[in-house]
């Protein structure tokens, strides 16, 4: 297959997750960012680098925003938020850090595929993705010709970008005044 | 507008970005990945975090694979391929490096909006996404509601996810092979 | 306090804790290190950049080395040596990373203030550092003028380094063929 | 040799190194961090890891710090301050964050090893350190038993911990008060 047939297919893949994602849960997930004095963003892996990608753009809105586990971001407080994206909602590292956030009191929201996970469990609200899950394929499960969690993280990326517009269309924000808090060293 | 509508237009607007990419052109893409000795993955900003996925792939695959900046990322020398995501083709980190690349005889592949920028001139492929720039816009230029680089950001992501599975079709390989080599400590 | 009084004191602080470092447990870090045959390198905060700057000497070597967390990471397995820095030992995602790296097989070094920690009991080897701990400082504890955890970070930095010219030494290597290695591109 | 003896040598070049910065240097130093609004810290390879160390300590301290180059790094302003480590002065992004630093009008703070360097001839302040250059040793130059720039990379970071100290009795701030400002999820 050449790279136009396989992406009619990862769109039509993409199409149906995109589309299964509720609508209130979806505004539910963009009031608590906005109602949020810090934002804490924590992921794994490539889904790590989808939640990166969300708190860079919340830095261009002028929110605060840091990533769990780089140099500067400090403790976590009772007004804060913790945004997961974890297709398992069952990673170690992201389960401590939920509880952390929980025993001080901030916010959470969760990005997953597993709506029964343990992170979900104590989440303020869940985005549910229609994905595969990579470690355990069941039967009756969503299909994807895709490898992994590929089709998650694809979605999960996507579903951040569409909850920045709909922050900027709360907040009557532009493109250029974003672009302007733009890193200048890179 | 709610996250539906705005996941409507998302998925048009990958749909024009994905299936203008040239198939003979991203056929070489992935040649050039086949061939590679060392594949070395650069990127700034949320194009670096695109890259980074790739790069993280790649290492599910067996490839030897390196993110620029990171750690343990040793020399590129002459038998190293160097993926470039850049929608400029200018920043001047990543010009530092495409020309570092030529003088040690590696090839440079490039993933950009702009085909005639610097990095372009040296690159042994370029995959050219039709997706805005978020710095100069003009006349006739793509549109898309999407703030800043994000429609250019979405569209080299899956399309680097395209490559891969061209990359499992090319060496029969599978998801779960894949998955045996996905980091147990994270 | 001029810089050259801060000096003195940090310095003299450095000498009780470098020339307690049990000269055995020394070698035995060493050995483990230099029979590995692929190395993991974890820590967090401060303690995570001091043994990422052992992990690119160890590249420098031309050992296999990687950083728990880093993009191209792959899985540890039973050849493995997984290097831990931890003051208290207890670092919730470093005491999993144990666990799992004991269940594959592989074996652990932990550089740390706390020797009957969590992790400790399940090391290889220890090296113990007599600096004061950031979280539970008791009587009889050594006396640190600095902050937190600088002391054991500074301590475990040149520890490390240290053990890169013992490593040297035993491989007969020296600093230009290191250099070689050097990243070309940063 | 064994660890002890290695460390001796090493604490005596430590302390050569240390003992010839110039107080003067070392105030403005300390100055210049105090008066900042913004503090953007940067620095490739090892000597990244050790500027990283002094932004994580900035940011206990309560200050407004960044990392050049991680996800939440907005762009620098003319209230800014790089600081910049630097062996050479001449590492090319590291210029081209200064030269883009000097545009909007915001100060430089290098360390390294030659204040003749490009970077050293827009710094507002110039710390410099008598360790040997690993690219280019010269007749004349200080001599060191490590390898490569490892005598440099611990005296800045050494002395970066020392400006803390120097900062803390500025601001008659103690080790509690900053701890409390730690990371909770890590």
């Amino acid at each position: 297959m050449n790279n136009l047939q396989y992406a009619k297919t990862v769109l039509e893949e993409l199409n149906h997750t995109l589309m299964s994602i509720n609508p209130e849960k979806a505004d539910s997930f963009v009031e608590l960012i906005d109602e949020a004095n810090e934002i804490f963003c924590a992921g794994a892996g490539r889904s790590g680098f989808q939640v990166k990608g969300f708190a860079m753009r919340l830095m261009h809105m002028g929110k605060h925003s840091y990533v769990v586990g780089e140099t500067c971001t400090p403790n976590i407080k009772e007004d804060g938020l913790l945004v997961i994206c974890s297709g398992s909602g069952e990673t170690k590292s992201l389960v401590n850090h939920a509880s952390k956030a929980k025993e001080v009191g901030a916010k959470i929201a969760l990005i997953t595929i597993n709506p029964e996970s343990s992170i979900a469990k104590v989440a303020d609200v869940v985005i549910e993705i229609s994905a595969p899950s990579p470690k355990s394929a069941k039967e009756g499960d969503i299909q994807s010709i895709q490898p992994m969690g590929s089709l998650f993280e694809q979605s999960e990326g996507l579903f951040m970008d569409i909850a920045i517009m709909m922050l900027m269309e709360r907040n009557h924000m532009d493109s250029d005044t974003m672009f302007g808090r733009h890193a200048n060293m890179e």
